[in-house]
């Protein structure tokens, strides 16, 4: 047994985490599956909870089910938001997509900001919130430059913050580098000039603390797929400042955001707080799965798994750095673990074929454009033993050249 | 056997639809469920399939899985289009909810008709449709009036109608009174206007024929849960005519609407076709309910649940007249059973009162503001036998007062 790997069974045997391996169902033993950043693995107990909710109470309650599933978008997002997020109780509400919900907020900014008409993000904020930004009726962007592999620079954003400033629209942990932005720092800018924060906590809820009320950022979003380990195009969730939501029309009115839904009223008045956020009809298979997804990161404490996820992830930049260095590899994050949430990218130049021959080996990483391979160990349940096995078959897979006759990306470095 | 009880026994014998009913859970055989048209029930397919979804799908292919998923939205959204719709394959798209979809589209519509602002709709559209109009920005609204009982007056839109008019945004099936729009003739009258129409198809898809494809008519939203059995908050569909979708702008842009999605480009193109109409990651467990749910109305198909659904309401009707009447019940819905969808309502002064106590002796139907009982038997599921013991119970409830002593509902009839 090699050195590293001895490192990685002791990490593994004092992991205090360690057990919360067998909550989730691990179909495959040997596959490494270091994409629970795209796709969190299936829990145990959500199968059992989604047949519950299905057979029993959709099929049993039928349209009374809806006593208590009403509830369950604050339910759940309370859950999120206070158990993950730092938020309190009331400011965080499980709805519609993550774009839906940025573009709900985004405009809701706008429009509590009259006078300015400028929208600010950054050049590497993930792409569906670049776009719904870019259709923002009545916005200006102003898009500041992100090193890919630095991360967002509170500096840049402070430079570009005027009073023309209605809102800063950020990710909280990049998606590509998993460079976290410095959410306080950069809200208290955003304030001094007047402008408020919608940060999409996507790669960071679950892996990294948020602390969103200690920081007094005013809105966010983000999915429940990823870390939360919710399943397939699960609800997302957004959550609005307590006190903010009040003084908040958002554009997309639905029954479920309105005061006195049931006497179904012909004229839309929003409900206080956050409800008004709501849209349509919430999903409640989804709400199921996120309760239990959710329930186990809160479980495990984010304090202690951003404590597995920075040693996770420094794990494997030293492997990196013994073994992929020599193959032309590149770390494509932060070096600093403090500074990187749960998840390291890799430059490589044939990063496409990398990720399709080593998937082959059963080895699932992500590619991310230009020239990443993207590898997200997430703590709830990866083992540094894992980490050693996928780096292990890159290793070899590269070195022996099987990459090479595997089609070309689509996407090339220049 | 009354005579009443015989013929629904001699009906239900005669039903060629009647084996569908042993294709759902029935968990309570004591229970009549006439409220199908707001959460349909559970098909006995679903359970297994969502089971497969989670535990073989996400639990087993993990990220891999994503290589089908993404077609779901198209592939169930074109078993609802030809199936159920009258639509062409390729022009409807499984979404978010039916409220979203209507922001999403009418804002479209409105974009596409420069120099017109006004949405013209009706005092008696579902409550969330009224308010996403009105929260339109740029929009100005133009209400006619609709009698609740009667359904929507095509004479009364045609004189709404003017040049100022960018889109028509109505309901299909009222969902008060079940009165059908005439969606052809009004769909032609707004072209004849140089406007576009918007069908809300929530309460008729799956129960009345719709023939979109046939009226050319532009644009639709619907939700699944109701007639389609795909379980509560289960994902919505839209519908663009084909050659429309190519030539609209939609506000919400998101990466699933995005042309050549991951590429992850930072600038928003629109998708080709019906696929711009995407915005964030959609569910999987939900789409695939809805394949299941829409999959036995497809089988059973439309024009035979139209006929077994004109033929149970007429029946509800004929046992209304004989047995409510004298109790102080008046029919609240159009007495041609081609002129209304598969519910029917009933005035009564107490009706909120009528609904819980109805509940309590196990027959389940809707209270519906300001002073009807709705009743809905699903066509797919429900026995003629069903409608009578569901009447029955409902006559011996209110001849013996047994509502009196329930507390006053949330609107009286003034």
């Amino acid at each position: 047994m090699d050195d590293l790997l001895a490192r990685a069974r002791a990490l593994d045997a004092a992991d205090p985490l360690a057990a919360f391996r067998d909550r989730f169902v691990v179909a495959d033993p040997e596959l490494v599956y270091l994409d629970g950043n795209s796709l969190g693995r299936l829990p145990r107990s959500t199968a059992t909870r989604l047949a519950a909710a299905v057979e029993q109470e959709w099929g049993g309650d039928l349209i009374r089910g809806w006593a208590s599933w009403i509830e369950l978008p604050r339910r759940v997002g309370d859950l999120v938001g206070t158990g993950l997020l730092g938020a309190r109780p009331g400011e965080v509400l499980l709805a519609d997509s993550t774009t839906v919900n940025l573009y709900k907020l985004a405009a809701a900014a706008l429009a509590a900001r009259p006078g300015r008409r400028v929208v600010l993000t950054d050049d590497d904020n993930f792409p569906t919130d670049q776009y719904v930004l870019q259709g923002l009726a009545g916005a200006h962007l102003r898009v500041v430059h992100t090193d890919l592999d630095a991360g967002v620079d509170p500096a840049a954003v402070a430079a570009a913050l005027d009073g023309d400033v209605a809102l800063v629209s950020l990710s909280h942990v990049a998606y590509r580098s998993g460079a976290v932005a410095d959410l306080p720092g950069i809200t208290a800018l955003a304030h001094e000039a007047g402008a408020l924060t919608l940060w999409d906590l996507s790669h960071s809820a679950g892996s990294v603390p948020v602390g969103l009320a200690e920081a007094g950022a005013d809105l966010a979003v983000g999915c429940t797929y990823k870390y939360l380990n919710a399943g397939p195009g699960a609800p997302a969730y957004l959550y609005v400042r307590a006190g903010l939501a009040d003084t908040l029309r958002q554009p997309v009115q639905g029954w479920f955001g309105q005061r006195d839904q049931f006497a179904m009223g012909g004229r839309y008045e929003p409900a206080a707080g956050i409800d008004r956020f709501g849209v349509g009809t919430p999903g409640v298979l989804g709400a199921y799965a996120v309760a239990e997804g959710a329930g186990l990161v809160a479980e495990a404490g984010v304090d202690r798994l951003r404590a597995k996820g920075m040693a996770l992830t420094s794990y494997l930049v030293e492997l990196a750095d013994a073994w992929l260095t020599p193959l032309g590899f590149r770390l494509a994050s932060p070096r600093d673990p403090a500074r990187r949430g749960a998840h390291v990218s890799l430059h490589h130049p044939r990063a496409w074929q990398v990720c399709q021959a080593l998937a082959d080996r059963k080895v699932v990483g992500d590619y991310r454009t230009p020239d990443r391979l993207r590898l997200g160990p997430a703590p709830l349940y990866t083992r540094f033993a894992d980490v050693h096995e996928g780096l292990s078959r890159l290793r070899d897979l590269v070195a022996a050249g099987g990459h090479e006759s595997y089609p070309a990306g689509p996407a090339r470095v220049t």
